[in-house]
């Protein structure tokens, strides 16, 4: 029952990696070769004053001081080299010292709950030479940020998580130097983003505080760390560059995602989401920002759905109903990597749920019709059957009532998140002149089909913009580009955060925003579209 | 045989603690009480931009950033506090998060090859609240700083003389904090004075080409480091200050000496001597400073001397050769605490030469007299009877005929050194106003004695101002007052070092030096005083 890859539309993947390219490289970290005049009995200098001195004579550097690491290097090499050397200098600090015309490499991290992805990139071209993904190790201890910031609060919790964190980085360092023939000590520069938590937990920051009421990070600003005080093994003198959180729960990959998107530049009204366990939504209008945080929860990456799964081989990614006459008769659907079908992922999530409006087999309030051949089961089992299983022994895949349950609770969650923001900027939907949607999830969905049931305003396609991991996108914007840090410093900096809890309407909202039909809201009443 | 003290002049020992004394302390950390507010539903900074708010607010204080460690207990301990606090902060810098109105203490410690000597400061009223001596670990590993120096270079080597200093420093803190009834923790900024190559040590620096021609150090200019980078157990955030080293052999215990001292503001001609088993000097004349490091051995530390021992209890430290007649008949002494006598220590052996040679029982040229009672022994063993054992089974105390040979060359490497600053300045040995003598030993001779042997020039005993611990004094300045850390730094800019090795004369100098008369030298020539 696969069909042709042609009937469907074909899931956006290329969109990530042109985001920020061709920004012009302003490091913060800068390389200089210097020739340094040897010690002998007439000149009690130190090494340090030598090299120094030389950076001062050459290039006209007034560098400081030395990173006490490199100082420890610094007299066997500069003999080792002959008294010819490449300084590495940041800030005004000798942040390296190796042979001349050294490569210099920075690393660029998204570091999200469930998934970290890293890219190893040359700071002298701008070129990522390699970039990897896995797993976020950290799962062990909860899949969500709220578990696995109760495991921190355990004797020694918060430590172990830092410790997966850094492990997991280390592991991703060496792979991707791996694939790139790097060392890692050849990484001078770094920059991490992610939500709030994963921050915290990186920098073995407390998180107790940060997922109770009223949800209060540790710190919002920029960080810039040594990278060997959180224990990252790249040069041993790096800096790590964090940039800024925004709130408890809007975190610095949302702002490296209006980053990369150029979405902060925009005149607006733009929307920019964020799908995943938590949404975070952004409003960018008449130069302000607004951003909300929505509880979507799991359901959009299928979590906690029957048949539920991740974007992996096999799973259900694009769902078509097809009629027979008037009436739905059959199911068509595309997996990942053409595998045969092992579960549903978020993207073929809504796909069904859309489809199953459009046939008349789901109420707009979300409930599976009575009578049809394609429904089965009993109780929390009954569900519209979308594939049989493919081999003998393997189960079929039903999309269940309580499914439908829960993706009504996603939805009215990012729904709602949306509405409080336009609300609070005195906004209509209908002037809204481009959504951008980031993140995996958010790279994948049909976007006809997230309208149909009410995820997103109704407005023409070509307002929609899917941009794939945007926030890896403004990781390595940042690496590449000190101006690019202070942009995202000024992003941050001009986003007023919204507490959808406080806000007007939002019990109201999230009522109409549940249900399964296209439509506007206003004032938390729902008009049909 | 024990004489009274009154006919001995008594060894100066409380001149240590005057020095620097009523310093005004302007310390480079200062504490704030603030009042933070807690964060709510509409307020989404963080806790760390909520503190340096209130910091701004209330003190007008624009500090920058939070140590990351002081951030890691931020959050609770605002909590704990109920939102009213003592900031600790250092340039700009949060270094310390604590209960208001919370105490401050500062570590000063002169990091000796053979002793450690540590003080605990009230950094608001500038006492000293506690102070102790330890013996260097380090000696393990070689007694001096050559042998120490080599060990350095086996694997492990150099970070295990790290871990020994640090080793013995936080032992050091914990038994200062004992004798005050202070915490750690509490201690928020330190300043470690010491000679170049335990600087080194102590920072894990390389060594190896410190100890080889042309005697290159890692670094001479003051460094500031967080004490954990160097595994210090203080307050966790708390910075180390080292004091610049001069060159290779004349470290920063010498420049806080000069500090203490006063002795760089002094118009001079005047030389100020830290004598030890390198006896670094300097001369200071019309604004300039000249410093030579001259290695005197361990002679005058009761090294390589038969029966020569530290200034323990037991140790002979003042020797008088009583006539009976015009004849030397018996010796009178006095011992460290009046104990019996087991050895004798550096200003017992100058007084023992200078009696010998005026009793006639020694040449100018060092060489004991053929025929006398005192006079025992054969070959290697010969030598002058100081004390005949305590009791019976305890060796007597004989000052050998290569005990005055190692003396000797320590003073005549000592006064060399004097001679080639006084040459480089175009000094007279007569016109010199002050000699300050630092340093334990220095604290404890006879400085008639250490004229008579020509040790040092002939001048009036009221221009020899014997100063004890001075660079112990002086660290205490640099931790209570960032004016004085500019000063030494200044000080230290100020130096021109002079590597003996190179000098004209030195070694006509060096010979005629080791005469055991009262001369002045010049050009390379002696002539009686």
């Amino acid at each position: 029952m696969v069909i042709p890859p042609e009937s469907l539309t074909a899931p956006q993947r290329t969109q990530v990696e042109g985001l920020g390219a061709g920004t012009q490289p302003e490091p913060a970290i800068h390389a200089f070769n210097i020739s340094v005049e040897p010690p002998s009995l007439g000149d009690a200098r130190g090494d340090a004053e030598r090299l120094l001195g030389a950076m001062q004579s050459q290039h006209g550097l007034a560098c400081e001081s030395i990173d006490l690491h490199v100082l420890r290097d610094l007299p066997p090499r500069l003999r080792q080299y002959a008294w010819c050397c490449q300084a590495v200098v940041r800030g005004g600090k000798v942040i390296g010292v190796g042979p001349t015309a050294g490569r210099l490499f920075g690393l660029a991290v998204d570091l999200g709950t469930t998934k970290i992805a890293g890219y190893l990139v040359d700071l002298g071209t701008g070129e990522t030479r390699a970039s990897l993904g896995m797993m976020n190790p950290q799962i062990e201890c909860g899949e969500d940020v709220i578990t696995r910031a109760s495991f921190a609060t355990r004797p020694d919790g918060r430590q172990r998580l830092q410790e997966m964190a850094t492990g997991a980085l280390n592991r991703l360092v060496a792979d991707l130097c791996g694939q790139a023939g790097a060392r890692s000590e050849d990484i001078a520069d770094a920059v991490i983003v992610g939500n709030t938590a994963m921050h915290h937990m990186l920098l073995g920051l407390p998180v107790a505080q940060l997922v109770v009421s009223p949800f209060a990070p540790a710190i919002t600003h920029a960080m810039d760390l040594k990278a060997r005080d959180i224990g990252l093994h790249i040069a041993s003198a790096a800096s790590v560059h964090l940039p800024p959180n925004i709130a408890g729960f809007v975190g610095a990959d949302h702002v490296a995602m209006l980053l990369a998107s150029g979405a902060a530049e925009e005149p607006g009204p733009l929307l920019a989401l964020d799908v995943g366990t938590n949404t975070e939504v952004s409003l960018v209008h008449g130069g302000r920002i607004a951003s909300v945080s929505c509880a979507s929860g799991p359901a959009l990456e299928g979590g906690h759905i029957k048949d539920g799964m991740r974007a992996a081989p096999g799973a259900i990614e694009r769902v078509r109903i097809l009629n027979q006459g008037s009436q739905p008769a059959s199911v068509q659907y595309q997996t990942v990597d053409d595998a045969p079908p092992v579960g549903i992922c978020g993207s073929g999530i809504l796909d069904a749920l859309a489809q199953l409006r459009n046939a008349g087999l789901l109420s707009p309030e979300g409930r599976l019709t009575a009578e049809h051949p394609l429904i089965r089961g009993e109780g929390r089992q009954r569900g519209f059957l979308l594939a049989e299983g493919a081999e003998p022994g393997r189960q079929a895949i039903t999309l269940t009532q309580k499914d439908v349950r829960e993706v009504q609770l996603a939805k009215a969650a990012i729904r709602s998140g949306i509405q409080a923001l336009m609300e609070g900027a005195g906004c209509r939907e209908e002037d809204i002149c481009q959504v951008i949607i980031a993140g995996a999830f958010g790279s994948y969905i049909d976007v006809a089909s997230a309208i149909d049931i009410g995820m997103l305003p109704v407005l023409p396609p070509d307002r929609f913009r899917q941009v794939g991991n945007a926030a890896g996108a403004g990781a390595r914007l940042a690496l590449l580009s000190v101006p690019q840090r202070a942009a995202a410093q000024s992003i941050a900096s001009r986003v007023r955060y919204l507490e959808l809890a406080g806000t007007r309407h939002f019990m109201e909202t999230f009522v109409e925003a549940s249900y399964l039909v296209r439509y506007r809201l206003r004032g938390g009443s729902r008009a049909a579209v």
